[in-house]
């Protein structure tokens, strides 16, 4: 490609870019928020609230403060997931606080719905103190089924899920972390097939250390390739022991402190260019490009180098650029491009599954599994095709009854389902979700949207 | 009535007070939930998650970060109340915890959306520690557009409300207190003018001092009876000066000190007939009877006696017996005898009208405008028709208009919006939540119900 075409290219592309957050600042205030809520249950007539209400919902009250785990058969809960947020991290806009993250919760929301059936509610925390998060979030349990963790900053973040984690009787998940990481992994599964390598052996650079690159490294460490191998950068240079200052701080940094010392076995000391020689995979999740990450760099990569990009809305490097430099599979978290890494092939799926069997956490176990079943819904996988788009919506359904057996392979479920079940289940459930917003269109009880 | 009718007819209303609770106990596991969420926006293909979610989100998100206020343009915060509860005194069952009082909060949420066209989403708390909800409440107000606290336990319930409603940005409710007293009143407008006594002459004899008639008394007081000439009784005898049991305990039952203080002039000593002679009203929320409270008691009462008795599922006397014993006007908490008192004809429409004005705080004069408005609906009030049922949804409409129009008057609104537009606005959104329940319920997204 010229340079001149290289230019209108890019123009194209940033133009394009720009048309959703045109209609987004129509639609917003069209619409007046995205997700409201509706009766599940027959209302024949006013006689009904005295099933639903008192009197006759003293009955099921009595039987649940008898047989607690009998709320999950008398209420929404097996099926609700809050949405939570203290806004201090929303997509690239930094800590921009609890309301103006809600358009965001939202939106998660409406994924959950749409793509797995789920019940989310977007709940922002007007607090940025992880020890009032936590507290809150094992506070507001009794009603949930599980919590979807969204745009928190780190380090707080990983101290945060973990101590949930341990800590709560309902699945915690952090999206920002376990999400990315999982369908990053499942880009990586095939990846790694088009090139004819092995995860034992390859050297994978991670550049950025923020809570996707922090999650995703430690997935695919557990997943099987050799950390010793792996080197990670963030924006003082690569990790490794010789990194005293998240040494010092590591009881706040103790995520990378940890990689530090288990990443980077040769001692590399250095910035990404120097990270990146030999890699036969860089994986980066840092700052919006173009020029983050320089074709130079992909030159000095091993054969066949495999390069994610997934800086958002501008990737650390423009596919065609590093498929010039000689990159052998480019991904981006772009939908423009091929190979989209987008975490909401996973997250609703994921949940949908782990619901369905009442699993009491979400291993990476599960993530694996995940990451898997997304990966083999590819039948020809080749460096234009790492992973299905959004529309392949069948995949969520697999995705859901795989994670479903894996977790009462685990002995984790509360819930005994045959894989036939789960299928059917998710199955109905997702189509139930595009049809009856499909329904509430064509009886404008949501109208037409006027861009 | 005759003593074997009179038995008859008890096991008959016995027996229909059951059929709710058969029908509940199998219809709760039925539907395993009462609301769920559905997109209010369009989903014309996956292309327009690109609008709601990432990367069309973001500019709405910023827009909100510079202008806080744009949150209730951009999100659905506007039309959003949280049912919050810590299960400590859920209905008649008291502490059943929070797990077992989640199908109570998912049948108020139905109510919330069926009556009033407004997203209520069913909060539980596992904690009983005031202090606690207080400040959970307030951390999770940036999603919120209000906030209806459910089944606290007293004293409390109090205390968490008060500062509560001092310290929130939000509209804070506790039904429990304010819902039943709003419509308590409402009943009292009519059961007055059925007598033709007038509100400053009235002596009330309040039987319990529970969440209920602490606020009953304190609507009524503000609304124009004079305290020093009524008697409140709790399980330990009338209130007055000298209860130094409350004086000892001032900090923690501080509304009833207070109580103690303004009520019972003549300082009765005393229980519940005590209390009641030359009583014109008695107002009773205390313990199921039948049987709290005695036809003989009603004899000592002031000519034309109006007697409340509001608890459920049995009322502290039948209503027949009230009648035979010379009550002129008798009220219940129960659909199935004349003048059901039930807050449901109040919540959903005062809480419609102050969401779309945006007041800041719901005070007593907008509880004022919401009882008169129900008493005004009432074209020819007698005995038997104090205030209209929930069939005549039409009110609805009235009270959310009058309660608008007055929180601009008050000048706590943040929205200026005429009666009209504020009519039309309820009337549109309400029958929009009836219309859209049937047509889930005639295209099978809600199953027929088995019983």
């Amino acid at each position: 490609m010229s340079a001149k075409d290289k230019a209108i290219d890019i123009e194209t592309l940033l133009a394009k870019a720009k048309k959703p957050v045109e209609d987004a600042m129509v639609l917003h205030p069209f619409y007046k928020g995205k997700m409201e809520t509706v009766p599940k249950c027959a209302v024949r007539g006013y006689k009904d609230f005295g099933i639903w209400y008192t009197p006759g919902v003293a009955e099921p009250c009595r039987e649940i403060a008898k047989h607690p785990e009998k709320v999950y058969d008398y209420t929404n809960k097996w099926n609700t997931v809050a949405v939570i947020s203290d806004g201090t991290r929303v997509l690239g806009l930094g800590d921009i606080g609890p309301k103006a993250g809600l358009p965001v919760m939202e939106g998660k929301a409406l994924l959950f719905k749409y793509l797995g059936g789920v019940d989310a509610i977007p709940i922002m925390l007007d607090t940025k103190d992880p020890d009032k998060i936590i507290e809150t979030v094992l506070m507001l349990q009794p009603g949930l089924g599980g919590v979807n963790l969204e745009d928190l900053s780190q380090p707080k973040c990983f101290r945060i899920l973990d101590t949930l984690r341990e800590k709560a009787e309902i699945p915690i998940w952090h999206d920002d972390q376990q999400g990315t990481a999982t369908v990053t992994l499942s880009a990586l599964v095939n990846a790694l097939k088009v090139v004819g390598k092995k995860k034992e052996d390859v050297k994978i650079t991670f550049v950025g250390c923020g809570a996707a690159n922090v999650a995703c490294a430690r997935l695919i460490f557990g997943w099987g390739v050799d950390p010793a191998k792996c080197v990670m950068v963030d924006i003082d240079g690569t990790l490794g022991k010789h990194r005293i200052d998240f040494e010092r701080q590591k009881s706040t940094y103790t995520a990378q402190w940890r990689l530090c010392q288990i990443t980077n076995e040769a001692g590399i000391q250095g910035n990404i260019p120097e990270a990146m020689k030999d890699a036969d995979v860089v994986i980066a999740y840092s700052k919006p490009g173009p020029g983050t990450i320089l074709p130079e760099w992909i030159k000095l990569m091993a054969k066949d180098p495999i390069v994610f990009a997934g800086a958002n809305p501008v990737p650390e490097i423009w596919p065609w650029e590093a498929k010039e430099a000689g990159a052998a599979v480019v991904a981006t978290g772009r939908s423009d491009f091929p190979n989209q890494v987008n975490n909401s092939l996973i997250f609703p799926a994921l949940f949908r599954g782990t619901l369905d069997v009442r699993a009491k956490t979400i291993t990476d176990e599960m993530c694996f599994t995940a990451a898997e079943t997304l990966a083999g819904q590819i039948q020809q996988v080749d460096d234009e095709h790492l992973i299905p788009t959004m529309e392949d919506w069948e995949v969520y359904v697999k995705i859901a009854a795989a994670v479903g057996m894996k977790a009462q392979e685990l002995n984790i479920a509360g819930n005994e389902m045959s894989y036939e079940a789960l299928y059917e289940n998710a199955f109905t459930m997702i189509k139930r979700s595009r049809d009856l917003t499909q329904t509430m269109m064509e009886n404008d009880f949501i109208a037409e949207a006027p861009v």
